[in-house]
C-alpha cells in the first residue's frame, strides 16, 4: 500500500494522508444521484471523480468496498422538509407509479455511467430498499433523546445536539448564522428549532410512497438514507465518505448528527467534495435553461453546442480540473479538451514504431514520479495531465528525430501511459466511437488496400477509398510513417 | 385492443381469452433470478418468453406495467425452509458482503439479458428492499388466524387453510400425496403440519443478512416477496404473473396462500408458466455438470458445444418450441437454429432488391393472419416461425423468377418481418455481432474496392480483400447479383 496518497478532508481542512482503518482494506459511500431525470453533467463530476479515487485505491492494491447509493425516496423538492417529494411529483405528471420513474432513471443512469467508462460500485442501495433500517435508525436517535415526534412526523432536535456536539462541524456553519438564511415555510411550525430537520414525515393520504412505522404512515427524511445505507455495509465508522460540495449542507451536515447520536462517532473518518460546473461563468440550473444533460452532449442537441462530444471528451474536461475546483463548461473548453486529448492519444499512438536508442538523453522517470506524487496530492489529475502532455511533446520529437529515447523511456512511457490513462483516469483511446476491434480492423484493411492501389498507380481506387472513409467521418492523413486515421 | 389473444392459465388449465381487469391496462408480475451465479439457460427462458408477453401487449396498445423481480434474500438451499441462504452462501465462500454478490450478479444478469435484446422491466424491485412490506404482509396473515410462531420464526398453517380453501388448486397436487414425498429435514420439527412453509424465519447469530421485525431478528421466507412486491405495484389482483414451471409448487402455491388469507383473493387471474430446458435429454443441473451458461454459450466455451453462439441465435432456438414444451438443448440443435434465422434473415435481405409485378398468384395475407392468430393462441411463437420461413421460401423463389409477386405481396411480408420477427419476437438481423452501423458501411466499401479491383482486373487487391475478410470472419459469397457478405 502507499502510504503517501493524501486525501483533502473537508472535515479538518486541510490535507491528510490516508490510512484505512482497517488495513489493506478501504470502504467508500459516495451520493449517488435523486432518479427522477436525465443524468447531466452535474451527475457526471462526482461520478467521475470517486470513479478515480476507486480505481486508484484498487491499483494501490487495496480491497474496496465503494457503495453508491440511488436516493428514490424522501428527496423533497429545494431540499426542504416540506416541498413535494421530487419523484412522486415526476410519477404524478407522467401518470405513473413513483417506482416505475425511479427504475426508468436508474437505469438511464447507468447506462451513461457506463459510457463514461465508468466501473459499477460494489453495491448500489436504494434508500426506498432500506425504510426498515433508517426507522431503526430513528429509534436509536429517540432512545438517545435527540428526536421528537408531532403530529406523525419526527424531527431532529439540533438545538439540543448542539449544546453536546458541533452542529456545523463540517460544514463551518454556526447556528446563529443559518437562522439569517432561513425563510420561514409552511410545515416549519411544526419544528421546534429552525434549523431541525425531519427524520421521519408523515404521509398525507394521496401519498403514494410510505410506510409504516411506530409513528404512522410516512417515509423518512431525506439525511437518513446514507446515514443507514452506508453504516449496514460499511460498518459504524468506515474510511471515506463522498459527494458533491452542494451535499456538505444541510445534507452531510445532518447525516454526521444523526450517526453521533446513534453510534456515538460521525461515520467517516475522510469527508471528500468535489465543487460544482458552472456555465459560461453561470450557476448550472433547470430554471435558468443552461442545463446540459449527458445526452444532449453525446449528440451534441443542443443550443450551447457547436457539435457532439464523445464521453472521454466530457471525462477529460472534467479532469483537466482539480476536483476541489469550480469547472466552468463552455462549447469552446470541449473544444480544446477533445483537441488536448487527441494529442495524447495520437502521440501514444506512435510508440511502437518509435526507433529506440543507446542514449541516456531525457529522463523520463520524472514523468512517472511527477505522475504519481500527483495523482497521491488529493488526486491531482490536471497535473497528472500534464505528464501525459509533456510525453506526448517527447514523443513527437523522438519521431520527428529531434529527441533519442532510449528502450528504457519508451518502457516508462508505456508505463505512464497504461498506468494512469488508461487505468487510473479511466479514459480510453476509442472515445467510445470505435470500440468495436473489427471496425478497426476494416479500417486498416482499406488503408492497405489503399496503399497497394497507390503503388500500383491505380489512384481511382485508393482516391475512392479516402473519399469514402471521408464521408463516414473517418479521416486518413498520409505522413512520413504512412496513412493515420482518426475518426472525426 | 385484440380479444382474441388467448392464454393458458395454469390455474384453470385452460386457454382463456385475455380479459384485463382494468381495460386498456396489463398488470405482469415474473419472478425473476435468485442472484448467486451467472445467468444460464435456465435464466434466458423465462426471461424470453415474458419478454414476448410483454412486447406482444404493448403492440396490441396496452399500458403495460411489467415486474420483474430480484431475489436477493430469503431463497434457502434446495427451495427449503432450513437450508443456507443461497446468496449468504456464495458471499461467505467468497469473503465478501451479500450485497455485494447480488450486485454483482444482478449487473451479470442485466448484462446478457441486454445482450438477448430483451425490453428493460417497469420495475426490478429486491427482497431485501421489501422487508418492510413483508412483515406487514405476515401480520395480516397473523390477524386471519393462519400464521404461528415458534422460537422466533413464523410459519403459515397450511392444515388450516387447507380446511377452508385449497392448498394445490395451481398445482393440483393434493396434501395427502405430498406428504409421501417429504423427507424430514431439520428444523422442521417447529412445523405443526409438514406443509406448512416459513414466513419469517429466526436468523442466527452469525446470519448477516437479517432485520428486526416482531418476531425478533430474522429474514422472510422465500415465498412471501412475491406476494407482497406483486401486490404492492400492481394491486391486490393483477393480470398475470408468470414464471418457470418449477416455481408451480411450492412457490407459486403458497403465494397464493398467502394472498387469500391477506387480501382475500388470489393475486393474479392468469397464471403463466414456461417448461424446462434439458440437455441431450437430460435434467439441466449444475450437480450433473450439464450447466450452461449464456456467457460460456455466446463465447463457445464449453464442453458440449462446438463454436460460439450468437444471442439472437439462442432466442430463436428457445422460440422455435412453444414456451409450455420442454426444451432440449443440444450443438446440432443450436446449429440448425443459426441456419434456421439466417435463412429468415438473408431472404428478407433481398426484399429491397425483388422485382415486383402485376400479378395475383400468391396469397401473403395468410402468413400474416397464421402469425396473428398463432401469437394470439398462447404466444405460438414455433407457428410464428414457420410464416418467417414460408415467407422466406416465396421471397428467394420470386428472386431466382419462379414465384411473381405483387407490391401488395412485398409489402405485406415487410409487415410480416417487422411485426414478427423484429417488433414482437425481439429477433435483429445482426446477430449482435454487427450492431454498429458502420461497420456494414466499412465491409461494404471494401466489397465495392473489390469490385472495382476486379473490373479492372487487378486480382491481386481483389483476392486479399476476400481473402482478409474471411480472416475477419466476414465470408464473402460471389452470386448472380454481385457479393454477399455475413459474419460467420
Amino acid at each position: 500500500m502507499n502510504a503517501d496518497f493524501r486525501i483533502f478532508n473537508t472535515l479538518t481542512r486541510k490535507k491528510e494522508k490516508f490510512k484505512p482503518i482497517n488495513p489493506s482494506f478501504a470502504g467508500i459511500y459516495v451520493c449517488g444521484p435523486t432518479v427522477y431525470g436525465d443524468p447531466h453533467l452535474g451527475h457526471a463530476r462526482p461520478a467521475i471523480v470517486f470513479d478515480i479515487l476507486y480505481r486508484y485505491l484498487l491499483h494501490l492494491g487495496y480491497k474496496v468496498r465503494y457503495i453508491r447509493n440511488i436516493t428514490d425516496v424522501g428527496h423533497l423538492e429545494h431540499d426542504s422538509d416540506d416541498g413535494e417529494d421530487k419523484i412522486a411529483k415526476k410519477a404524478k405528471s407522467e401518470q405513473i407509479e413513483p417506482m416505475e420513474v425511479a427504475q426508468y432513471y436508474s437505469n438511464r443512469y447507468r447506462k451513461y455511467m457506463h459510457k463514461l467508462n465508468l466501473l459499477l460500485p460494489s453495491i448500489e442501495p436504494r434508500a426506498s430498499g432500506h425504510i426498515i433500517e433508517q426507522i431503526e435508525l430513528i429509534k436509536r436517535i429517540f432512545d438517545a433523546g435527540y428526536a421528537y415526534e408531532v403530529n406523525g412526523s419526527v424531527y431532529f432536535d439540533v438545538k439540543k445536539y448542539n449544546e453536546k456536539y458541533q452542529y456545523g462541524i463540517l460544514s463551518g456553519r454556526k447556528i446563529d448564522d443559518l437562522f439569517s438564511n432561513t425563510r420561514e415555510l409552511s410545515g416549519q411550525q411544526e419544528k421546534r428549532f429552525f434549523a431541525d430537520f425531519a427524520l421521519w414525515k408523515k404521509a398525507n393520504p394521496e401519498h403514494i410512497m410510505k410506510w409504516n412505522s411506530p409513528w404512522g404512515l410516512g417515509f423518512p427524511g431525506w439525511h437518513l438514507e446514507c446515514s443507514a445505507m452506508g453504516t449496514k455495509y460499511l460498518g459504524e465508522q468506515f474510511d471515506i465518505h463522498g459527494g458533491g460540495m452542494d451535499l456538505i449542507f444541510p445534507h452531510h451536515e445532518s447525516e454526521i448528527a444523526q450517526c453521533v447520536v446513534a453510534n456515538g462517532k460521525n461515520h467517516a473518518k475522510y469527508w471528500m467534495h468535489n465543487n460544482m460546473i458552472t456555465i459560461n461563468g453561470q450557476k448550472m440550473a433547470k430554471s435558468l435553461n443552461n442545463f446540459i444533460t449527458l445526452d444532449e452532449l453525446f449528440t451534441g442537441n443542443h443550443k450551447l453546442l457547436e457539435k457532439a462530444y464523445s464521453p472521454m471528451t466530457i471525462k477529460f474536461f472534467i479532469l483537466q480540473a482539480h476536483y476541489r475546483s469550480t469547472l466552468d463548461f463552455s462549447n469552446h473548453a470541449l473544444l480544446s479538451a477533445e483537441k488536448g486529448m487527441r494529442k495524447i492519444i495520437d502521440a501514444f499512438k506512435n510508440t511502437e514504431s518509435l526507433p529506440v536508442q543507446e542514449t541516456d538523453e531525457i529522463n523520463t522517470m520524472t514523468l512517472l514520479n511527477n505522475a504519481k506524487n500527483a495523482i497521491n496530492d488529493d488526486l491531482n489529475t490536471p497535473v497528472v495531465i500534464a505528464q501525459l502532455f509533456e510525453a506526448a511533446r517527447i514523443i513527437n520529437s523522438a519521431k520527428a528525430g529531434n529527441t533519442k529515447i532510449s528502450k528504457k523511456n519508451l518502457n516508462e512511457l508505456k508505463i505512464l501511459y497504461n498506468d494512469y490513462f488508461i487505468s487510473i483516469l479511466g479514459l480510453n483511446d476509442t472515445e467510445n466511437k470505435s470500440e468495436n476491434n473489427l471496425e478497426k480492423e476494416l479500417i486498416e484493411l482499406l488503408l492497405e488496400i489503399r496503399q497497394q492501389a497507390k503503388n500500383e498507380k491505380q489512384y481511382t481506387i485508393s482516391d475512392a477509398i479516402r473519399d469514402k472513409l471521408n464521408k463516414m467521418d473517418i479521416e486518413v492523413k498520409d505522413t512520413a510513417d504512412g496513412p493515420v486515421w482518426r475518426v472525426k
